[in-house]
């Protein structure tokens, strides 16, 4: 089966792009919300997020920053926390035929609220 | 601020229908998968996945059946399992202006694969 | 095969309880957290997160209070949040032959801590 | 405030390793199961569920293996899949005082169920 030419044929090169960006990072983030993190965990979590998240389809590239910032700041006795969106900034590029896109997830103190919305499209 | 304005010019209408609706149906895949689920709380699971995805941004109405058939199946003696990809059928309605998009998520047997895809979009 | 005789020979009855209940708290925490959540969908997540939580073994009974408190003061425009351990009050009671336990999740202001211990067991 | 004497005084030491060690083992399956792996991310998944679960109160170390039979079958065009728990093999350490207990978790086919138990108390 062609899945393409079978569930695809409905949107353009461009819309699929923005279409599969789009579900990596709400995967991303209903996955790994709540995880234990501290500031010596950060980066192996940054790293295994970027490669299991890289595996879905038509994603190209992922880029994540946990806030090193808030991490600092623990306060309670057992020196971790559970990661929330708050403390997230992440980057998906996605690319289907000759269209790509990237999305991007940051928290918006204005907005109190971790939005996801297109960075780059073309 | 008008965050239309701000983050989401570069877009259409269209785009954002299929957008959000991409994203909140990774986010609700990824939230629920692991639930401990039999037949009798399979309706309370699927109501309760149904309020909390249609909070999202621009969800106008989730649809979502468990498979009862996979349920009625279970023979291990705890008489449970946990919410997998291959039992869901997943319908999310989107809207942003003028336009509006349903976005599907369904096991296809014959890619061994819980596909999502754009069902509807105008 | 006898699980009992085989798995949990080496712990009393009363352990047997507290392992349990322990499971199903540890369980819960992780995979509801992140869930959108609103003053509007509260009950309908507290009722399927005990639905889902009494199938697992040994479990009687799950007991769970979102904190509405916290969710009336929501001000970001999208009008809901992400569940945090911050928002649950939950006693889940567990039994194993003549024993039984209740394991609680409250969030310690003093700890800035979701602490989980074992409220009463006998 | 001294947590031990306030919230945990009516549990031995035994039981307090065997509770710590039962919340860590529930935690870590419902944190993790869904995410996107194949034989090639799983090493990465494995080294950061490790180091995160290890965070939590009284845990000294924790084992996993992800199966890898079960990831060199993948046969889907997308070469990945959800981590289940039929996948997983892990060992969580914990201590509290002078006794410490390891938790196990492991799919049992004779049981078609992932069982958690205390392999090890003293």
């Amino acid at each position: 089966m062609d899945v393409n030419e079978k569930y695809f044929k409905n949107i353009s090169n461009r819309e699929r792009a923005i279409f599969e960006g789009a579900i990596t990072m709400g995967a991303l983030f209903h996955q790994f919300i709540g995880t234990p993190i501290n500031i010596k965990s950060a980066e192996s979590l940054e790293k295994s997020i970027k490669t299991a998240m890289e595996l879905q389809p038509c994603i190209n590239k992922v880029e994540i920053e946990i806030n090193r910032d808030i991490l600092k700041k623990i306060e309670n006795e057992y020196e971790y926390i559970s990661l929330t969106g708050e403390m997230l900034d992440v980057k998906v590029e996605s690319n289907f035929s000759d269209k790509s896109a990237v999305i991007r997830l940051k928290y918006i103190s204005e907005l109190k609220y971790p939005l996801m919305y297109v960075e780059d499209v073309d």
